[in-house]
């Protein structure tokens, strides 16, 4: 089994040199220095432009040769016909690691521009520069300051991710950040030629900073290794993977985007399976299951305890929890009587899931509920419906809703069980609505809470983590 | 057949009395007061309190009885054992609709309720005086002033839905109106005794003001009259039905919420393909289909032109489109030759789905290639991506997505073939982000254009267009 490689400075240079750095706030190569500006980069950043004096701000250089002091990282935002040349200035300087933003290579079909990349990969090998790329928007590390885009949020955390698309790994660091998840290690690897998915899941598997791995995947050259590696980090922490270009059309427009040879669906869900990691089919799913791991233990069993929302929810909490082979267990004596002395007109009436519409005026609250049936051996994980929309028909809904919640985030905090929170989706043109459940679910983020914005995935996550423990396939 | 009862004056009352009207502002009494206020209800509006003299500012009576003028409808708050009483109240003013709010009746699963609730009916029945609920919300329906809650969004249009559900009458309304869902008339039947969802289809099937029918539906007691129904208002207009309780636990909770016979799934699946409704399994699907229905044609075939999004995008766009049952043709020889004109280097890379990224710089768009594909006999309809996570890198990125969405929408306007648009899920902690969005979103709703918030949503939804075109089961 081969070593990991050492990615260190690679996700955490001391110096970095854009090459196409440019004046013009309207292209990457401004972005990449202003991204690394706004992310707080510690160290020198040397703007390389032929003739600019300044960009951004910063003193310019011709060329990698005219830096003042040495350089960990270099990003390419030169065309594809420059990039040998950048290699040799790459190498002349002792940089460990080139990205090439730079694209148009295997990708787009065109053989001249595949023979190049060969060209560009073997050159690389031989001066012992090793490249992350082609093709990628490249890396993503808010503890190192480094990002490849001026907005992207700035929290760090220590969810991994990988990805062979940069648009891809953009929404699912925005989408995952909404949601409370804080990235460590990102990087977006493209066409990935040198620094393959291989080497950089093993690195992950290995990095002590990375508790979580995500990736997104259209294809890898070597499966062998890919499946080594992912085995290995697989073992060590969660890693969920998305293969994307499942399909005859999939693996097509994945060859035109990244050149991946998509591989057999069929072939990857059992070498999925096998490997240990979880498989999402979809990049909803994808963050479903971030989310999870990274912040959810995992349930001993199947059995759910669900509350909140109105009836019509509880319906179809139920529906969803058994449509995914979970179980529903009745509410036992305990708790039954429990109800019973403080409203003895609910204690035969009420089930599980709990309709919080009938709990009015009781004195008892879904919370209570939740708080009662998983204290009981009968559940093993709660499933919690805040179910907002009831609270907006009250006044000092705002209020309400935040003391709801706050006492469920206690609640799933002080439990040994998992517990999941349906929130949303936040499907409203009211803006006070908006406002009140934006700052509940900062709440909930800011505490660690998995939320979900449905039950149906909510129930579909805790299958997965359930199904995953006993070494079952995906339901 | 039987005949459509005329609930012209449920859905357009002239005046509306509230039984059980109540100064407190937390309560359901003095809701259906404000409600019908804020609705822009034009008829007098008689609160009913024994001892209140005025309630939310209209002058208070203290029994039907004393109401000056005719009432067409009367909303009940009083508790269950107060109803009896009311049915003569209003049979003796020849009130000729009473919507129960009340609840606490068969779904409690106590059997005096249920005695009394038999009674009710019968004596409703015999003083001629017909029931919506009990157990229910009651009525939404903006052209004719009527809201069930203070805070329903009030703009009027041509959906209509029933809910056996309360809570998931006003999720519907509230998300689907954030989708640009304009709804006609609304009725949350709850138990559904008198008023039946076979009663209230049928009305829905005939009345004009009515273009699609959503419902929700937990279970019905005479199956035959409810199959009845629907295959007479399918044959009209589209309907969606969402059926509920399908699983064992969902079947037991549907009967303590509305006391509602679940029924077989499997039966329920069979028949709703049968009678030419469209079957949504989730909120998410019932949403999904209304939008559909209201807003695009029909697909004539399978043919997908897809664009827009980055390359991960594209890729992720071909496996939903792909599993869908739907097909993606190459790009026709034509629209290749005009790719080639503008952009020489693109003609042979470029693909079905079309990479916006690879067009940067290029003189083509995805909006342009949309156009042209649209165009071709090769494609039957379009899903465009927004992709507004691009956008949102450069600098004027509100005006810029904001200029493509207004061309997007005019070309799906102008389109014979019918073009669902992609866009979020908005989940970013920038606001102003989500302004942008949100204003775009706004214009789509304004401008009736379909729009979903991920590509394998678009995606099932027009395979579900197609498929019910050509007569056949969901996929």
């Amino acid at each position: 089994m081969p070593e990991a490689a050492d990615l260190s400075l690679l996700f955490s240079p001391r110096s970095v040199a854009i090459a196409g750095a440019s004046a013009n706030v309207d292209s990457p190569g401004h972005d990449y220095v202003r991204s690394l500006q706004l992310a707080g980069f510690s160290g020198p950043i040397y703007p390389i432009n032929l003739r600019a004096p300044e960009i951004a701000g910063l003193k310019a250089y011709p060329s990698v040769a005219d830096v003042p002091g040495a350089v960990d990282l270099v990003i390419s935002c030169v065309p594809a016909s420059a990039v040998l040349d950048l290699i040799e200035q790459c190498a002349a300087r002792e940089v460990k690691f080139l990205h090439l933003f730079t694209g148009r290579f295997s990708e787009t079909g065109d053989a001249g521009a595949a023979s190049l990349e060969r060209r560009i990969v073997a050159r690389a090998a031989e001066r012992g520069v090793r490249i992350l790329g082609p093709n990628g928007m490249g890396l993503y590390h808010p503890a190192g300051g480094l990002s490849f885009r001026p907005d992207m949020p700035l929290e760090a955390g220590h969810v991994g991710f990988l990805s062979q698309s940069g648009n891809n790994a953009m929404e699912a660091i925005t989408r995952g950040h909404f949601r409370g998840l804080r990235f460590g290690k990102v990087a977006n690897y493209g066409n990935g030629l040198d620094l393959t998915p291989a080497v950089l899941l093993r690195y992950l598997g290995e990095d002590a900073e990375t508790k979580v791995i995500g990736a997104y995947v259209e294809g890898v050259a070597d499966g062998r290794a890919f499946f080594d590696a992912l085995t290995y980090a697989a073992a060590r922490k969660p890693v969920i993977i998305h293969k994307a270009g499942r399909t005859a059309a999939g693996a097509k427009s994945a060859a035109s985007h990244t050149a991946a040879l998509a591989g057999s669906a069929e072939v990857w869900s059992a070498a999925l399976a096998q490997s240990g990691a979880y498989e999402a089919r979809s990049q909803e799913h994808l963050l479903d299951l971030m989310v999870a791991t990274s912040m959810l233990g995992t349930p001993r069993g199947r059995n759910a305890a669900v509350v909140g929302g109105g009836g019509g929810r509880s319906v179809q909490s139920a529906d969803a929890v058994e449509e995914c082979g979970l179980i529903l267990p009745a509410l036992p004596g305990e708790v039954r009587e429990r109800v019973r002395e403080k409203a003895p007109a609910l204690a035969d009436w009420i089930r599980n899931p709990v309709d919080q519409s009938i709990l009015a005026g009781s004195g008892l609250s879904s919370n209570g509920l939740l708080e009662m049936m998983l204290q009981s051996e009968a559940y093993d994980f709660g499933i919690a419906n805040v179910g907002e929309d009831w609270f907006f028909g009250r006044p000092d809904a705002a209020d309400r809703l935040s003391h709801a919640c706050n006492r469920l985030a206690s609640i799933a905090k002080e439990s040994s069980k998992p517990v999941a929170v349906v929130l949303g989706p936040t499907e409203t043109a009211n803006r006070e609505h908006r406002a009140a459940v934006d700052a509940v679910r900062d709440s909930f983020a800011a505490q660690g809470i998995a939320v979900f914005p449905s039950v149906e995935r909510a129930a579909w996550m805790m299958a997965q983590l359930y199904t995953h423990l006993i070494g079952g396939k995906n339901p």
